[in-house]
């Protein structure tokens, strides 16, 4: 069995060692285009930083290691220009002297990545404009770095873009983002990042959302960004982190089946089109877990687990790739970003129904020190309960949370389970009533009709001729310090004693911080006969939607 | 509707709080012996300590609070001496003024709690003998440490033994910890205790495992403390944390059906032999999700749990208790420990089959600062792969990973489901193959049969005429640091080149540091027609049970 891979990264340097490990006997070729294999591409942006000083750590593993323990025929430097199918054999060629030969192989698996997307904008090429994707990228922008750089500008407010915003500001230079979409994390629900956008400006970003580079020019130092409005922004340093396209060259040059977004398009057990060519990784399209879309979603650990399973399929073993399910997670200087699943958006796109839910937990007790907020917004069936995707945002604790709803959809749980789940609690780490269960409380009572609840979006968009009348349960303390126009102030615990001040021909809309003295009141009132319902998360979800300093 | 309450700590809180939410009509009376209700019983120890400075935060809340709020009428120092099921009333007595008086009920739930064992030994009394229960306990001990306590002797090395021992420390107490058991942590397997014991000496406390006190008698400064081997310690203050028994006082007397353990026997709605009584919390007996044994399992979470759902059943509500699966967590110094599910002396006990693997993984990427290294051991079914426990100690991260089991054991789920899990990797969270994803793959590889593996204890005790020969497979400078009695040295990456060294006709058990080279040995091993086995979990598993300093 010869077995040869395209790409020494990620998925292609899985699958090589598992081949390996099934089998002594294999022939297997590595080609990697790069001087590296199997480097940590998640940790490229914290060398730019600093918190990881040796450039030896980015190296997970080395050709010549992949040599000895693996005997594996690495060969960096080297790139594969075209695959003849009918013939099973692949051009390659070195590099460094230009010679070119050819490869035949039995099974062939693609493992080529996405490249960063360069949109067509003139002054791409001017010197200081970087993508990042490999050592060398982040050699470069390093370089610039250590030379002293003082203002940069990152185009792109995704995952990338984001974590090169936060180790440039960590070394001191004066950072501005640029992004597209009217949000930070433009795959994620908007009003979920605001969190991380009020992170960012609070260290000292200068973040343009809604718009977009028109062109580069040079200036006396460096460079010049322009943007859509007009503005001009000067900076020594330009990070292009507008997101990664399937690298399908040589998929589509060999005539391998494509999907509509690019990515190459695989069965189950990572077959292209062509049973002998396999394909895995970020150049692949996926089929998302919780909504069926065949789509491209670059990640590590997926790309992983797809080139161990191609692996396996070619020698012998059968095997299912799940799809995938985007769980990632991102640290903004003192936020955590994490999520799992389908976002609200993406539900509406496809016009599938869901509820959806927000609580603002602690990440542990209260009463132990060092508690700290989060956000979770939960998505699930409006019948079935089942569990559709969440997102969280906060400091400890986030990817616990996110974690855990990523195995409970994986196992096709429903809100009913999160109320049963039983967690690990003392001080430290969770509460007896964690986070979780919370989620679950809300979302099951909601469901169970227990928890008439409604949204901020359809209390505030409400333009009948009855609107519901906002009541803030809020103690007056906290009412004083902000509420929602045109609400009623009536604390929860007076409310028994004040039922008179409350109309009865229009439904009350009761909140409170963060939910759950709404809901009390919610109970109480419609107890007492009064339409009522509870406005979701509270004034703190009210706040994501309308931030205090947009 | 009129519900009685007994007990107003954790599920008898959550009980009323919860009864009231549903229903504004009901009469709700809650009696609660001591002081203070619905305290933070997990946060007492941390008060000892001083990281919980202020005691009104381990208030949850006020009887005044559920009152207001809830209008509950709360009753405290109010214990209750009887039931008359017959008659549906108790007898209640106001321990201030002695007053006795009956209340009758539609429904009652008792929430009693566990008391703390006191075994039956001479000098119990004596003053600087303390159990620790309530705030009151707490108070004392506090007052205790305060005046300057020197010495101090924690009897039982279990969650509360262990908490009040880190916290005497922290406070600069010399403290020794003597457990009956040779383990810490007697509820789980003893090798996953070896870090913590380490911890522990590591920190100055003099542990005294395999030995219980006789004894008590008072000394010219404070206690000494006779131990069953014949020494005496002395000591200003003594706690007493040997575990916990139901308190079945009320339901025994009025003939209550109580399980072999003590703990009353209930339903899945939670309901007693009595149909008009439930009982909630630490005083019942519960089913245990794995092994469907009937015991007593003492947790915060389930015990709300079990409030919550006996509310809701009193209010008309199909409710189904799922059982307790023993999710539990400690942090002693910097370790942390947390299992969830059986563990193998459990399943050992029971006689149900069971496979076991260990890992080594660091909490995070390696390339990425601050990697703290955890030890998991995974158990499950030997044909389906159904993960039926695990446990974990180390640092950072272990809570995570328990939850994350916690969960798949709820769902039923097995091995072979954790080898896809899709988790949160950015190099400050995971990996790209997580600890979890590890675990999975050791356990679905012996499964499958890629991977024979054998474990220590079978290495070690085979008195067969051809007992395997150890081939330690780590580098030469691992294994001139220290490795097993016996065991032949050749380093993986020689492995190929040096076969001819290898016996033919023995099998040859390799090992590595953690199992991963290890298993790579196996699998070359094996291809070359050589009888060969992997150590699971290697030497760092071998050194659990042949600890470095015993």
């Amino acid at each position: 069995m010869k077995i040869l891979i395209v790409g020494g990264v990620a998925g292609g340097a899985s699958a090589a060692a598992r081949a390996r490990r099934l089998s002594e006997t294999a022939q297997i070729i590595v080609f990697e285009r790069g001087p590296d294999v199997s480097f940590a591409n998640c940790g490229l942006p914290y060398y730019v930083g600093g918190e990881i000083a040796d450039r030896g750590k980015l190296l997970v593993t080395t050709p010549q290691r992949l040599r000895q323990r693996f005997r594996l025929d690495v060969r960096i430097r080297t790139s594969v220009e075209a695959i003849d199918r009918e013939a099973k054999r692949v051009r390659a060629r070195d590099l460094a002297t230009g010679r070119e030969y050819d490869e035949t192989y039995d099974k062939l698996i693609l493992s080529p990545g996405a490249a960063p997307v360069r949109p067509p904008l003139p002054g791409l090429d001017l010197p200081g404009v970087c993508t990042l994707r490999n050592l060398a990228d982040v050699d470069g922008i390093k370089a610039c770095v250590d030379r002293g750089v003082r203002r940069a500008v990152v185009v792109g407010g995704g995952f990338i873009g984001l974590e090169i915003v936060e180790n440039l500001v960590r070394r001191g230079v004066n950072t501005t983002l640029v992004e597209l979409r009217d949000q930070v994390l433009p795959q994620w629900d908007r009003e979920m990042t605001t969190p991380l956008l009020e992170s960012l400006t609070g260290q000292g970003v200068a973040v343009r959302l809604g718009q977009s580079v028109t062109e580069l020019t040079p200036a006396a130092e460096g460079l010049e960004v322009h943007l859509t409005g007009g503005d001009r922004l000067p900076a020594e340093l330009v990070v292009l982190g507008v997101g990664v396209r399937p690298d399908n060259r040589l998929a589509v040059q060999s005539g391998l089946e494509i999907g509509s977004g690019g990515g190459i398009r695989v069965n189950e057990s990572l077959q292209t089109s062509d049973p002998d060519v396999y394909a895995v990784g970020d150049a692949i399209e996926v089929t998302h877990v919780v909504t069926g879309e065949a789509l491209s979603i670059p990640l590590a650990g997926p790309a992983n687990r797809q080139g161990r399973l191609a692996a396996d399929h070619i020698l012998g073993r059968t095997v299912r790739y799940r799809g995938t399910q985007g769980t990632s997670i991102v640290r903004v200087f003192d936020r955590t970003a994490a999520m799992t699943g389908a976002t609200e958006a993406m539900l509406v796109r496809q016009a599938r129904p869901c509820r959806k839910v927000y609580i603002h937990p602690a990440h542990h007790a209260g009463y132990y020190p060092g508690a700290q907020p989060m956000t979770l917004k939960l998505l699930f069936h409006p019948e079935t309960g089942r569990i559709l995707g969440a997102q969280a945002v906060g400091g400890l604790g986030v990817d616990k949370r996110i974690d855990i709803l990523a195995v409970a959809i994986q196992a096709g749980m429903t809100v009913f389970d999160l109320e049963e789940m039983e967690l690990a609690y003392s001080p430290q780490f969770g509460s007896a009533k964690d986070p979780i269960n919370m989620a679950g409380f809300v979302a099951a009572g909601l469901l169970r009709g227990d928890h008439p609840q409604v949204d901020w979006e359809t209390v505030l968009g409400l333009e009948s001729e009855s609107p519901p009348r906002l009541l803030d349960v809020r103690t007056a303390a906290e009412f004083a310090r902000g509420s929602v126009p045109g609400a009623l102030s009536i604390p929860l615990d007076e409310l028994r004693e004040r039922l008179d001040e409350l109309p009865r021909d229009r439904t009350i809309a009761a909140f409170c911080q963060v939910g759950q003295r709404g809901y009390v009141a919610t109970r109480i009132l419609s107890q007492h006969g009064f339409p009522a319902c509870n406005v979701g998360g509270g004034y703190k979800t009210y706040r994501l939607f309308h931030p205090e300093h947009p």
